[in-house]
C-alpha cells in the first residue's frame, strides 16, 4: 500500500512510520519532513494532497492541546486545542476523501483522556471525545468503501519523561504497541472503531 | 434554589423551566428572552453573570449545529457548531464558576449521536462527544464542591416534525422525561454523570 503518515516524525509516529515501512510505502508528512503540511492551514492540506496525489492510506499521528491548570482555563485554550487536534485532523479527512483509494482509510489519534480525565486535561479530554465520536459518525458515511478508526493510547513509555507526573499510577505503553494498533487499523477490515490502548 | 437556565425559551429548555419552576426561582437567558445573553460571546456571557450575580445552578439547554449532507461537509461546519453548542457551554461554564455558590451545580445538554451517529450527523457528534468528555473531565477539578453533568438525550417528542426523518426507527423521549434528568442533576449529588435518554 501506498500510506501517507502525518506526524509520522514525532514521538508516536516514528513507531507507526517503523511498523508500516517494511511492507508499504510510507509517505511522512508534517510541518519540517518531506512532505510539508500545516493542518491548521486547509490550503496546505491541499497543497500536500495535490502533491502525494492518490493514496490507499491516511494515518495520523499529530496533534497538541495545551494543558493549563483549571483555574486558569479559558475557551481561548479550547480553540487552540480544537484548531490542532481536533479540526487538525477532521481537515485532513475531509480534504483527503477525494485522495483516497476506493477501500482505502484513515486513522486517526485520539488518547485516553476521552475517557478519563488526568489534572489539567479538560482541553485534552474534549479534543479526544470529539474525534471519537467523529469517527463513529464519519464510518458510517465515507464512500466507496472507505473505513476510519481512530487509536486511542494512554501515555506511551517513551514520552513519559515529559508527561508522567500527570499520569499518576497510569501503566504507559511502548510506543511499538500503539503502532500495531494503527497497523490493524490500515491493514485489517474494521471501521467505526475506537482501538483503546491502556 | 436560584437557578439560571440558558436556552430555556426553547422545545428541551421550556420543558426544564416548567420542571424547575414550582420549587425554585428560575432565571431564563436567552438571545431573546429576559436576561439576554448570546452564549457565542464572551463578554456578553459576563454581562450576564454581573447583572445576574450568585445562583445555585447555571443550566444550559441550548446549541444548535448545522446538518449538512456528508458530502458537502467541510471544517467550517465544524467551526460553527463548535463554536456555537460546544465552546458557547463551555465558555458558561468557564466565565460562571465565580458566579456559582459553594456545592452548587452545572447541568449541561449534550446527545445522542455523541454515541450513535444519524445521517448528516457528523458535526453533532463531535459536539456531543466533546462535551461528555469535557464533562467528565471538568466534575474533576471544580472548585468547592461545585458539581457538573450533562444530559445526553435521544430525540424528542416535541422535535420529531422537524427532526423525525433524521432518526429512522428511534424512539423518542418527551421533553417532560429529559426535564427530570436536569432536575436529578439540579437537586442530587451526583458529578461528572452523563445521563443517557434513550
Ligand atoms: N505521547 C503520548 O504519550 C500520547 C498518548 C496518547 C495520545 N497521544 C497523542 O498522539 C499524538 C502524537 O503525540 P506525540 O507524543 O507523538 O507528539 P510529538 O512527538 O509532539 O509529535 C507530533 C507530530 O505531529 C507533527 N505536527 C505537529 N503539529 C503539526 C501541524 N500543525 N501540522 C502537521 N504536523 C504537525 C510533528 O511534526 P512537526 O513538528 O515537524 O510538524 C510531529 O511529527 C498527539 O495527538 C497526542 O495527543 C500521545
Ligand atoms: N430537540 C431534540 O430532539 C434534542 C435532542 C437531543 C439533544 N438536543 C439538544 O438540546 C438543545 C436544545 O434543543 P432544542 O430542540 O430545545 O432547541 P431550540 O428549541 O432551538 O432552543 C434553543 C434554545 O437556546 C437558545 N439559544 C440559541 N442560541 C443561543 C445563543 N447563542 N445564546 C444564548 N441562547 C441561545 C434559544 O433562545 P434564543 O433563540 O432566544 O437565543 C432557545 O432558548 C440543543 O443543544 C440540542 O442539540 C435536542
Amino acid at each position: 500500500m501506498r500510506i501517507l503518515v502525518a506526524g509520522g516524525t514525532g514521538k508516536v509516529g516514528a513507531a507507526v512510520v517503523e511498523a508500516l515501512r517494511g511492507k508499504h510505502e510510507v509517505l511522512v508528512a508534517s510541518r519540517t519532513s518531506e512532505y510539508r503540511v500545516d493542518v491548521g492551514d486547509g490550503a496546505s492540506i491541499d497543497r500536500l494532497f495535490g502533491q502525494v496525489g492518490t493514496v490507499d492510506a491516511v494515518v495520523s499521528v499529530l496533534g497538541s492541546t495545551p494543558f493549563p491548570q483549571f483555574t486558569d482555563l479559558t475557551t481561548d485554550h479550547f480553540r487552540a486545542g480544537i484548531a490542532n487536534k481536533l479540526l487538525g485532523q477532521i481537515d485532513l479527512v475531509l480534504r483527503g476523501r477525494p485522495f483516497v483509494a476506493d477501500g482505502g482509510s484513515f486513522t486517526l489519534v485520539s488518547g485516553i483522556l476521552a475517557r478519563e480525565p488526568i489534572r489539567s486535561g479538560a482541553v485534552a479530554s474534549t479534543v479526544n471525545g470529539g474525534l471519537e465520536s467523529f469517527v463513529r459518525a464519519a464510518a458510517t458515511e465515507l464512500p466507496r468503501g472507505i473505513r476510519i478508526n481512530a487509536v486511542s493510547p494512554t501515555v506511551v513509555t517513551e514520552a513519559l519523561d515529559v508527561y508522567g507526573d500527570f499520569f499518576p499510577g497510569f501503566a504507559p505503553v511502548p510506543a511499538a504497541d500503539v503502532a500495531r494498533a494503527f497497523v490493524k487499523s490500515v491493514e485489517g477490515v474494521h471501521t467505526g472503531r475506537i482501538y483503546e490502548l491502556d
